[in-house]
């Protein structure tokens, strides 16, 4: 048995704490036991620089502020949690993983990928996903959807120019990295997603064993 | 008539502040209203960063989250603050920039100083300070004067080695740079310091009026 790294990607209102769920009890049932969690955040550290990160302030934050908060939660989050978990042979599924910092920071706010990628490298060093799954659903529909449930944060808030730039560069990094990515089409209802993941659930089932 | 900017360096209970109110009194009796600021920190943003720095948490810090909340206060500040009023040709004054993370995250921490560089070189491009102003004491004054005055912060809890190797990093940086650097003998009493100063206030002026 080998740790495996699982990152949910997508926009909000793609179901990927729903069908994170439903995976976490797949697995459960086979008898893997995975430890979940999310970004920005994972750890009590984490968690106070995601609260600092969705806040309004009084004054603009500068896009590289926003940048080196992410990786900032992110560094403490690989290092309390995700390499220790890795290191016992978990399987560790996290909601949004640094593909979502080339999407919204990258895609949406325009930064500069290859300023993304020194800071990934800086922070993570070979540290990369197994398996990223990319929840993908046209903009409007997951607009519609987030905005139906709760009081939009300070990414919420965006237009829809910027949520169209951030599927474009979720998709672009899938299309270039097949192996590692498998893109589940989120726009069906619950039970079509889920019959979309079993290949999946079983492909992670395999490699765990292995 | 050009920006300037010079940052004071050195530990708590160098005098720091007292003779940073001193020198800005004196610039502006010649007529020169600078801009007092200070890291980390400087604008709204930055300062919760700063807040967040200085709090003791549930869980340790890892040092590579340190440093990355560091540069995210600076880029902040660097891009609202000190940039603006440098390009406005203000003399900017900083309690404390880039030199402190090499001394506490690098000499005391022991961050690898290239890493600190790497980072450097990412938030500030090619801004480093015209003018630093390093006030140095020895160890066990500096923390008896700062022990005397408050309760001390997630800082200045480190042990006496912390703060010399800090001390170290700050006055071999000096030494390698001659032209950027002017140390400061501030184990004395306040007069002799700003008798030590008063240099110090004339080739500021004469560079402003440049």
């Amino acid at each position: 048995m080998s740790g495996l790294f699982i990152c949910f990607e997508g926009p909000e209102g793609a179901g990927k704490s729903t069908n994170l769920q439903y995976l976490a009890a797949a697995l459960r049932s086979a008898g893997c036991e995975p430890l979940l969690t999310r970004e920005p955040g994972g750890t009590p550290v984490a968690e106070e620089i995601r609260e600092l990160l969705l806040r309004q302030h009084s004054e603009p934050m500068a896009s590289d502020t926003e940048l080196l908060l992410m990786f900032a939660a992110r560094a403490q989050h690989v290092h309390r949690l995700i390499r220790p978990a890795l290191a016992r042979g978990q399987v560790v599924i996290s909601d949004r993983f640094t593909d979502a910092t080339y999407a919204y920071q990258g895609g949406g706010r325009g930064i500069d990928l290859q300023r993304i990628a020194d800071l990934e490298t800086w922070v993570q060093g070979s540290l990369r996903p197994d398996l990223v799954l990319l929840f993908d659903v046209p903009v409007d529909v997951g607009l519609a959807r987030a905005r139906a449930r709760s009081t939009p944060d300070r990414f919420e808030q965006e237009q829809e120019t910027f949520f169209r730039a951030v599927r474009d560069c979720y998709l672009q990094r899938a299309a270039a990295d097949p192996q590692r990515y498998r893109v589940i089409d989120a726009s069906g209802d619950l039970q079509q997603v889920q019959q979309a993941l079993a290949p999946v659930v079983a492909e992670i089932l395999e490699r765990w064993h292995a």
